[in-house]
């Protein structure tokens, strides 16, 4: 609650979404849900939509937007609360940090309500007190109201590029990460399970009074891309992925992926790939410029990782035609990336509205259909860039896939990387006037970078 | 999902259920809270009910128990979900795993629950669904269906006296929080902040695979009773108090607290008063037995905090009499402890139908209304003792509180004691056939040893 905060970059924000729309909108902070018992809750963490334009991360408020103008709708904290919470701001004191024009009990919100736009929280209470005051339904599901789909796109269009208290937060949340992995990198010849590597990791962001962008991936089974497990011994010959990132106390994500051999040195058969996935990483990153497409990048890592693969033996035939028909996405499945802001995924709450220009729809071919952004890129955007190798034993034994791709790999040749279960490196991208900012710079990519700063 | 189980005593659990009501019940599990948007998700905890009858945390599924039998009802993984969450035990797999009698697909459960009991689970999504199954309410507020009456006051005979699984469970929980907090003795003098502290407890909880069982305390702030920002500088000078306790993967809770000098030496006031609470805490541990109430122990740690408070010149007058008006509860405002067990605060989801032995109800007096437990004790009962003192301005400078203690307070003696705003310690009992047995007793109490272990 202490963050500083910059009014005026606020009320900017305010300001610009009123020239994009003319009709007020309510937007809810939601509520922490309770884990075992009411008292028991998870940790708070507002909607994304409702910290852009409030700036503060408040349980159980409203803020409304109409022509610039923000009113805050909260109650002061009971008085029992103090015994409990200590002495909370009050209304009028939180006001004024956000730059609030006016201020009202929560009560007060069921009056102000004609007309308005709405998002839907993610909490299902909130989301049901959404329902009831607005008496309408936010879902995405159903068919939008017309002026909550053009409170999306407003919300979008703004959001995509960031301004200066944004980047500000990311590059905290960024070097808070970087230094959590380097962490890692110098604390896991100490560690024997993938648990201790991860709580080295998050300690030095719970350190930093920052939370978990989201779920820490900490694994010697890189190939399993959301695992959220951390039971296994680190063996000799593992690489171990870690894909882990920060959030600031306002909000904002980081998002970074490292794979490093237990050890402190690569296989020979571990250096072959990894330097092919950095080589697409290096080739992505050299080609993001403003006006790029996006689904480009995306396809000139396949391409990279294509040429690599039949290089290295792994796949047989033209590079370009093995990415034609898909073959790449055997080894590499996933998007090259995605939006990253005040969500790790940046408002995928929205579906890919965010993600997808308008009028693009996801391809269902196999190599694109779980690419998360198509859009052109803009200077202000923040993406991710994490081209990655992995053996999926769902698609490399999956009758479908082996039947289709039977020639195109040499399954002979392919044992001898058994030991590359899964590789990914993944940094964050500003999008500038003139190419890109890696953000994450400061984190080693190379190998030798990488086995050095193990020893 | 790796956790060992005893499938005879999970047996044992059905069995003694099904002598305690004739009539069949379906609890479901729950699913992770959504966070920022749908794919970020919470951590996923099961419902404790669950957890006591499955054994195994599994999101998205339902058992049915009748006669001792127990049906599990869950829909084997999407198969794209492979690609993400790689190869998951199948229904079959579980179903063996936890000794369950038939196992079913999810869409089977409608046509088994004619005439159950249940009990709602805390997410409200799940709790939605429950309700349309059912075609009925769950609410613990509304009048209740008195077979879901029956099932919960079954389920509280069970879950009150621990069986074998239960010990065994809560002992790894207490051992891991012990390290815990021994760690934070130890690398208190290497911390500036209390987020600092904070990461080096719950990174060690982590780094055994176990969660935190509630969120952790940590705080120079202790008068704050449910503190949960840790933004402060530690300062020569401080008391740190930390609440800190882990839960394994089974769901088992453990519930610890410390305070110490961030310096490693307590100044004579501190020390005096940390002493008086020792006292109150040694004093509660050494009543406990079975046949004991637990609101006595309430009212023994008031009195020797009432005393000792005299002693110091803090409160005038005779203990007794103080106790009997509250003027205790100005420096210890909350209840002596709690059950322990599945949940931090033992089914505290059922209201204080499990705190409360049948016919008995919470007092209005300020100084027994924030008792959580108020039963008879037995045998194979866990509970905390977690006396304390605190300056709370909250309550201090409150006029109903100010004007009716006025008389009892020497003001002037207090403002000696305002190096101490928090000290509380707490420790976990297993109340056995003759007595008590602290599962704490590795974690020292006595001010000398802390001193001893900070150094």
């Amino acid at each position: 609650m202490k963050a500083m905060i910059n009014i005026k970059l606020l009320k900017n924000r305010r300001k610009k979404l009123a020239k994009l729309i003319n009709f007020p909108i309510v937007l809810w902070s939601g509520k922490a849900p309770s884990k075992n018992f009411r008292a028991n809750h998870y940790p708070f963490r507002a909607s994304s939509h409702f910290l852009y334009f409030a700036g503060l991360s408040l349980e159980n408020a409203v803020i409304r937007l109409e022509n610039g103008n923000l009113d805050l709708f909260m109650d002061n904290p009971h008085p029992d609360s103090t015994l409990w919470h200590g002495e909370t701001p009050s209304r009028e004191d939180i006001s004024q940090q956000i730059g609030a024009d006016n201020a009202y009990p929560m009560k007060a919100l069921k009056d102000k309500i004609e007309g308005v736009a709405s998002i839907a929280v993610q909490d299902n209470f909130t989301h049901a007190k959404q329902r009831e005051i607005l008496q309408r339904s936010l879902s995405m599901k159903e068919e939008l109201k017309d002026i909550d789909h053009q409170l999306m796109k407003a919300i979008i269009t703004l959001r995509l590029l960031h301004d200066e208290i944004a980047l500000t937060e990311i590059k905290k949340a960024v070097n808070v990460s970087v230094q959590a992995h380097k962490t890692a990198l110098k604390s896991t010849k100490d560690c024997a399970t993938e648990a201790q590597v991860r709580a080295a990791m998050e300690s030095h962001i719970m350190s930093n009074n920052m939370t978990c962008a989201y779920n820490s991936i900490v694994t010697v089974n890189g190939e399993v891309l959301h695992n959220e497990t951390y039971n296994n011994e680190l063996k000799s010959g593992d690489l171990l992925l870690a894909d882990v990132g920060a959030e600031t106390a306002l909000g904002w994500a980081s998002d970074i992926t490292r794979t490093w051999p237990v050890t402190g040195h690569f296989s020979s058969s571990q250096r072959d790939v990894y330097d092919l996935v950095l080589a697409a990483h290096d080739a992505c990153i050299e080609a993001i410029k403003p006006g790029g497409e996006y689904r480009e990048i995306h396809l000139l890592a396949a391409k990279v990782i294509a040429e690599g693969l039949v290089n290295l033996g792994i796949l047989k035939g033209d590079p370009n035609t093995l990415v034609e028909k898909d073959a790449h996405a055997i080894f590499f499945p996933h998007g090259i990336g995605h939006l990253l802001g005040l969500d790790v995924h940046d408002m995928e709450d929205l579906g890919d509205l965010a993600g997808y220009e308008e009028g693009r729809t996801r391809s269902d071919r196999f190599g694109l259909k779980y690419l998360r952004l198509d859009r052109p890129l803009k200077s202000g955007m923040v993406v991710t860039i994490e081209p990655g190798f992995y053996q999926v034993p769902a698609i490399l034994n999956h009758p479908k896939f082996k039947e289709k791709y039977y020639n195109d790999v040499n399954w002979e040749k392919l044992k001898q990387f058994s030991d590359v279960r899964g590789i990914r490196i993944e940094d964050d991208i500003l999008v500038t006037e003139t190419g890109a900012e890696v953000l994450t710079k400061n984190l080693p990519t190379q190998a030798e970078e990488i086995e050095e700063m193990m020893s």
